[in-house]
């Protein structure tokens, strides 16, 4: 093998993979939007053979020559190339340990677990759910211990979605999050109640509904060239191949338009971060967004710190009173305030911004209790309702509201929650470099959305997986990483909101 | 290799072939269906990489010697294995004749012609369709030459689509047919008009067309558990995997409610053809239908044998009245003449039965003459103009209506066409033979359908691809085929709607 062979075997894999991750991206993701109930069998039938394919393609002796022989000539590579054979060796190392029938097999499962997932869900049945959920914790902790048998396994899951992300760290930033939060919410809560009733009562037919999708992604630049939207019972983003195609998802309510109108705004800022990749990076390790904190810090901060600005709600509020005539009653500030409200409530996408953090601490808690095995899946539904209630002051009326509300561990997404609230915290200090630059505030009350993207593309899309996730936030954070600057943010908009 | 392991490969190698087929059929029903319009590169992309992955699967030495393997010792084989064996390696022997690369630029050809098409007919620009199409005739003939470089190329191509049939035999049935539907056509014609106006210029919205799609469905008895249905511009069926999970599409339109309702009806045909596999048949060479003439049998039968009967539109008439109140002023026998008008038109899937098949060999003709070098793509336009006022009487306004309107040569179905013909014989045969057995229209009138689809599942569903067509004719056809019965009936109901 010479370089240039080498180099053109590591293109040939890298668009290889690339497609046959287009393939089960596009099946999973038909089977939330339009696949007939009874068919999630022949999905994983699919599924399972080419995952095989996959496996055995990445660790085949030929494919690990390769990219050993192009780590050991790292001197003669481009960074791009570095990054690429650095990524490719980890997951095909970290692939390798885990058996080829379990890894298939756990594909498979999800298929299933997703499909029992939303029946459950529906019917309020957790009982049905529980076999599959404790199979996808107990495989989870199970390949964690393959891939890195000396780390605790819940690290070794943070690690996967952020690289270097532990329960340390989690614990201190959930800690300084709850310890200014929950006074936060308790002055709120002293205030007079805020009226939303007019948005999340009313009546929203969903052909108006679907209107003001299309306005908002607009408005927020996504390119609907490349960018689909589609219904499913639990809004999510994907790509397909390459950033040339993502996919948002979006679940209309038609008593509350806000709760649909947020998740495209939130799925539309996944959507530009994956669109956003350099072109060459299409077909290559480098291509999408870097990590889940990073992802969140986009679709959260076109949700709240831009979408439940005042400004935002200007921008808006011609609109949705188009599209909504009923609302003409109500003023910009009227609808500034409800989406605003500050009221610990049982569902967390529905959450406001400054709950929000609370619903996911729950779910790191209880995710963490269970991997560390001081928590039992069967006593999952009694443990999400007590925290509820403990630290929300909520009481949780049925699992479906409860346990079942959310579609991340029937798809083996442990140890994700935790980027919800970190991206959450990136994104307030985003706002803060930028508003070093130019006023971001003045922009959105002007519908302009170039300036904001243009930084966002900068310093965060278009370099997709270059950088680590920590170098990347390096690169941004000169003076490092900084919770307050978040907790700082919520204060004011809270005061504001208030009027304390 | 001894016969157990080759049977296990076998299975194996059907399955992964069945995998890779899922992935193609749901990137391409994706793309019809739901992708956002620039991302048909991003399709062709993935599709070149599958494509050339089932080629070099389909003819590696391995796969071939297992093949080869079990077609020498047949007699140890039962009768199902024996003819998967025969169509895999018919398969294998004719792509081992096309070079991977032509192959692979063929199948991502389709991709992007197929994104072309829908935008020249959009825009009424046969000139922007015009170098793909003709790539595509020009490769289809090269392909078909590569196969059986002795026999004619438009006679392998109709060969493909169903075993053995050639111009020949198409030339000897299209001129019986124009023989005896001419006159009738004329014979329609002096009659006074009926008036169709009320189903085809109305006010239907997609809402209640959408629902009426979902009572027809459940009507005709198709599994809505594993059939499911979308929208695209132009309706098709197609399977996923396997007979488990079918997609069949429609087209609202909203001036015009029996449009999507014929084709829910034709496509619903197909999907209780392909649902109704043997369940064993399921990812192996056995799964769904056999030729695309039975297919079509199939889905004209029940769009036009049962759905434009009087039985059927008397047992729709209320779901159909509900739906559409504004059409209480119209008797069912005002909407049984006006579903089965005879009026020479432009849209062949909106054709009545009797011109339908007039319309089908326009398309044969253009096809024949292109394949066999006496027309070309340039002039198809105007030679298309041409067939439809000598043949039909009408002038083609543009090409959009004209030469753009269908869906199949943009995806290299050529030599597909006279399925539609034949099938539609097939089916009134079958009809035929069904009325020995018991009234079928007496089940009609009642909204029952089992008994019908009892006899289709028998004598041909559940065969799936078992038999040759021309067996399965043979098994059903005592005394062979006969296309006067299909032509006894269509006079036959004209003379009926006609009171002639």
């Amino acid at each position: 093998m010479d370089l240039s062979s080498a180099r053109s075997s590591l293109k040939t894999i890298q668009e290889k993979l690339s497609a046959y991750g287009h393939a089960l991206a596009i099946i999973s993701y038909d089977g939330a939007t339009t696949a007939p109930k009874g068919t999630a069998s022949n999905r994983a039938h699919s599924i399972g053979i080419l995952s095989e394919e996959i496996y055995k393609y990445s660790t085949s002796p030929e494919t690990i020559e390769v990219f050993n022989f192009l780590d050991n000539s790292k001197d003669a590579l481009s960074l791009e190339e570095r990054r690429e054979i650095e990524l490719l060796l980890k997951d095909v190392r970290e692939m390798e340990k885990i058996p080829m029938d379990e890894y298939v097999e756990f594909d498979k499962l999800l298929v299933e677990a997703d499909d029992v997932w939303h029946t459950a869900k529906e019917t309020n049945d957790f009982a049905l759910f529980e076999p599959y959920l404790e199979k996808i914790f107990e495989t989870t902790k199970r390949f964690a211990l393959y891939v890195e048998p000396d780390k605790n396994p819940y690290d070794h899951l943070l690690g996967k979605y952020e690289d270097g992300l532990n329960q340390e760290t989690c614990d201190n930033f959930f800690e300084k999050v709850r310890s200014r939060l929950v006074p936060l919410i308790e002055k709120a809560s002293s205030m007079p109640e805020i009226d939303d009733s007019f948005i999340t009562d009313g009546d929203f037919s969903k052909d108006k509904q679907i209107e003001l999708s299309d306005y908002l992604m607009e408005l927020i630049g996504l390119d609907r060239q490349h960018v689909g939207i589609s219904e499913t019972e639990h809004p999510f983003t994907t790509s397909l191949g390459s950033h040339k195609d993502v996919r948002i998802t979006t679940h209309y309510h038609e008593n509350n338009f806000v709760s649909s109108m947020y998740s495209v705004i939130h799925e539309g800022g996944h959507a530009l971060y994956d669109t956003g990749s350099k072109d060459e990076y299409a077909y290559t390790a480098l291509d999408g967004g870097v990590s889940m904190s990073i992802h969140e810090s986009q679709s959260r901060f076109y949700e709240n710190i831009i979408g439940r600005s005042y400004e935002f709600i200007e921008t808006i509020y011609p609109k949705v009173t188009e599209l909504f005539p009923q609302l003409i009653n109500y003023s910009a500030a009227d609808l500034y305030r409800a989406v605003n409200k500050i009221m610990p409530s049982l569902i967390r996408t529905e959450a406001d911004e400054t709950t929000y953090c609370l619903h996911v601490m729950i779910r790191y808690e209880l995710e963490k209790r269970i991997m560390n095995g001081s928590l039992k899946v069967h006593d999952l539904p009694s443990e999400w309702n007590r925290l509820y209630k403990e630290y929300l002051g909520v009481d949780v009326p049925d699992d479906k509201r409860g346990v079942l509300q959310d579609s991340h561990w029937a798809g083996g997404l442990i140890g994700y929650f935790p980027s919800y609230a970190l991206g959450s915290a990136y994104g307030v200090q985003f706002l803060n470099l930028m508003n070093e630059s130019f006023n971001v505030y003045d922009d959105v009350a002007d519908g302009i959305f170039s300036r904001i993207n243009a930084w966002n593309r900068d310093n965060i899309w278009e370099h997709g997986c270059l950088y680590k996730a920590s170098d990347l936030l390096g690169r941004i954070f000169k003076d490092g990483f900084d919770p307050d600057e978040y907790l700082d943010y919520l204060e004011a908009k809270a005061k504001r909101v208030y009027d304390f």
